[in-house]
């Protein structure tokens, strides 16, 4: 058995040798101190992973990703906010043909990806893109800018890195930088995720432990219920290391994407708590499944976090409308390691419901569920609603 | 052919022959001014279909009236707000033997019925419920009490009553009281509709019409999503007017239940106005439902509504998150009958913005997806997400 150490580091993509990122306000951002447009170059073409949107309309970028063909090399990510190109049609990714021609004439770069967030049903400003691009240090290796330039919503940068050391010494890196507050979904989210690498990982691990990796965090998180069109989490490895171990890749790797989608729900537009929902106990996962993402959705468990109402009437309402199957007398309740509702506690006392009331005023806490007739669990992760989400949808394009 | 008259008349269930209602303040309802128990009762043996929640959950009173068995008579109905008696166990049910046991010494009643509306996981007070059933004037015909009585977060009283003259000039009689305005999903809400008549309508064209009517109308309405412990329509006949027509009876049912879903929705907790979402042109009715019933409930779209922001993007994301076939290239979306996305028309130009804009400042209007794919089409009902609906359910216990 292999042993190996990961360190978080600061200054997220920088720390990935090989890689050069920067950004750059073209003008689709009224605030000109924050990028509107970032690129990720490496020096050597990358392996790449991408996990994309279950949407059926996926934007125009995504279509133009996959024109190239299965198994392509890359060596530059092009990204912009505020305007998703998304049901844009054919213009949208001649749009991106048009950008990419004009980015050539700057610096060499194979197979380019474009990657695109923010209102939905607009082209691209492709004149502003292109005119702005001279303007970039492709050597640059700024990812503070980057981060930032890819925010919508997001009221912090998202971006982490960790070096994993290896028994005999030898090291690879791993860094991220991430966006999405809304629109955040169990079946991905308005979120984009670049993830770069070093380590000399072969591309059927990517492939593996990235979709791995989405479902048991990005795929987990709740903000809304929405799905965009545009959800995108991807991995680069230019192998440029040398160094390589799958143990300890997937672990520093789940870990990170674990942390980001955590960052997320924090960071969930106009959100105050992040609550995991566990069930466990359910005739399979796919109903524990079922009955957790139902929990991170409901409307009523949503205000009811927000309220700090200990009311645990709309967790056990949302689980039976779940479609799952269930028994309130074999049903128990517990707000982290307290009893909230069991067969022979069906009423909160005065004490119970003042412990109650102090546990879900916490930034974060857990509402498990365990539905006694099986060996299913699943846990999704949610946070409240408050007025603030109505507010920051209500006017989001103005 | 025969043909017939609708006439709407004031006055709700003191229309129907036979039926007596009335309501009293048993200190549930801090306001003493208005009830919160309720009775319908039936001075002939009625029979009675019901539809109930499809939450595994379903609240006590509930279970009790499926003791009875099939094809059962009954002549009382007992309604209470305030507390559901949902999660309450055995003892739920036999706190409602206790009531009708108490209520039997005061009037002679036939498989009485209960019903009850409000918080979950609290035992009713049943000692107040009993104490006060003395002062009930079991031959009153008071329907306006009745229908303020079943009220939660309701903000007006929903009651409906007409007559149905037929050819040779005999009639009968429908009303109905009916109450609910959040936890409202396509798979019935936390509503509560109680449907009179002296129609001398067959008992399978009892169940039948109920049934569909139900499907056509409180099935498909959202206000937040959720479906709650207790929903319940129900219809009781007495036949008392011997007259009975198939064609006529449905559709004064169908038209008194669809305007009280569409009562329910205009009182959506905090909704502003009411959107119809009509889907055509899918691959199946089927989709075409997923598709309507995802625009109903998603919160990107409900936010936007409420911020009057003619932003189409949310629309078609929330179509092709639906899990439906669609293509963006033959979608096209319609608010009333303003032309907003097409494959040709992909921006909304100044002067469309501003239609767009007129039309969503109306109380009520419709969004009109055609997928352009089939022949599958479903209409779904919706209401705008207002901060005045986290308010409410942030608050709802206190």
């Amino acid at each position: 058995m292999s042993s190996y150490t990961i360190t978080p580091l600061e200054g997220g993509l920088t720390n990935v040798n090989g890689f050069y990122c920067d950004a750059v306000n073209v003008g689709m951002r009224p605030d000109a101190s924050q990028g509107d447009v970032a690129f990720i170059r490496s020096e050597i073409l990358c392996d790449v992973s991408a996990v994309f949107t279950t949407n059926r309309f996926q934007a125009a970028p995504i279509k133009h990703y996959q024109r190239y063909p299965e198994g392509f090399q890359t060596d530059f990510v092009l990204i912009n906010a505020k305007n998703a190109n998304a049901m844009t049609g054919e213009k949208g990714i001649d749009d991106i043909d048009t950008i990419m021609s004009t980015l050539a004439k700057s610096i060499d770069v194979t197979n380019p990806i474009m990657s695109s967030t923010g209102v939905i049903g607009y082209r691209l400003p492709v004149d502003k893109i292109t005119s702005a691009l001279d303007k970039l240090d492709f050597h640059a290796k700024n990812s503070d800018a980057a981060a930032r330039a890819i925010m919508t919503t997001d009221s912090f940068k998202k971006e982490l890195a960790c070096r994993v050391t290896l028994e005999d010494g030898t090291h690879f890196h791993i860094a991220a930088i991430c966006k999405g507050a809304g629109m955040i979904n169990p079946a991905m989210a308005t979120m984009l995720c670049f993830i770069v690498t070093d380590a000399d990982i072969p591309k059927a691990d990517m492939d593996m432990l990235l979709q791995s990796g989405t479902e048991d965090s990005f795929n987990r998180i709740s903000v809304d219920g929405d799905t965009s069109t545009n959800d995108t989490v991807m991995l680069l490895a230019n192998r440029q290391s040398g160094v390589y171990n799958k143990a300890a890749f997937a672990e520093a790797l789940n870990t990170m994407m674990f942390d980001l989608a955590m960052m997320i729900l924090r960071d969930g537009e106009g959100a105050n708590k992040v609550v995991a929902f566990e069930v466990k106990g359910a005739k399979s996962d796919a109903e524990a499944q079922k009955a957790a993402t139902a929990l991170s959705n409901s409307l009523l468990v949503k205000t009811a976090l927000f309220g700090e109402d200990p009311n645990w009437g709309r967790i056990a309402s949302t689980i039976g409308a779940s479609g799952i199957e269930c028994d309130d007398t074999k049903l128990t309740i517990h707000y982290d390691d307290l009893l909230i509702y069991s067969d022979d506690c069906r009423e909160l006392d005065a004490a119970r419901e003042e412990e109650a009331y102090r546990i879900m005023k916490q930034e974060a806490f857990a509402v498990r569920c365990d539905l006694g007739l099986g060996k299913g669990s699943y846990t999704a992760y949610g946070c409240d609603l408050s007025y603030e989400y109505v507010k920051i949808n209500a006017e989001y394009r103005t």
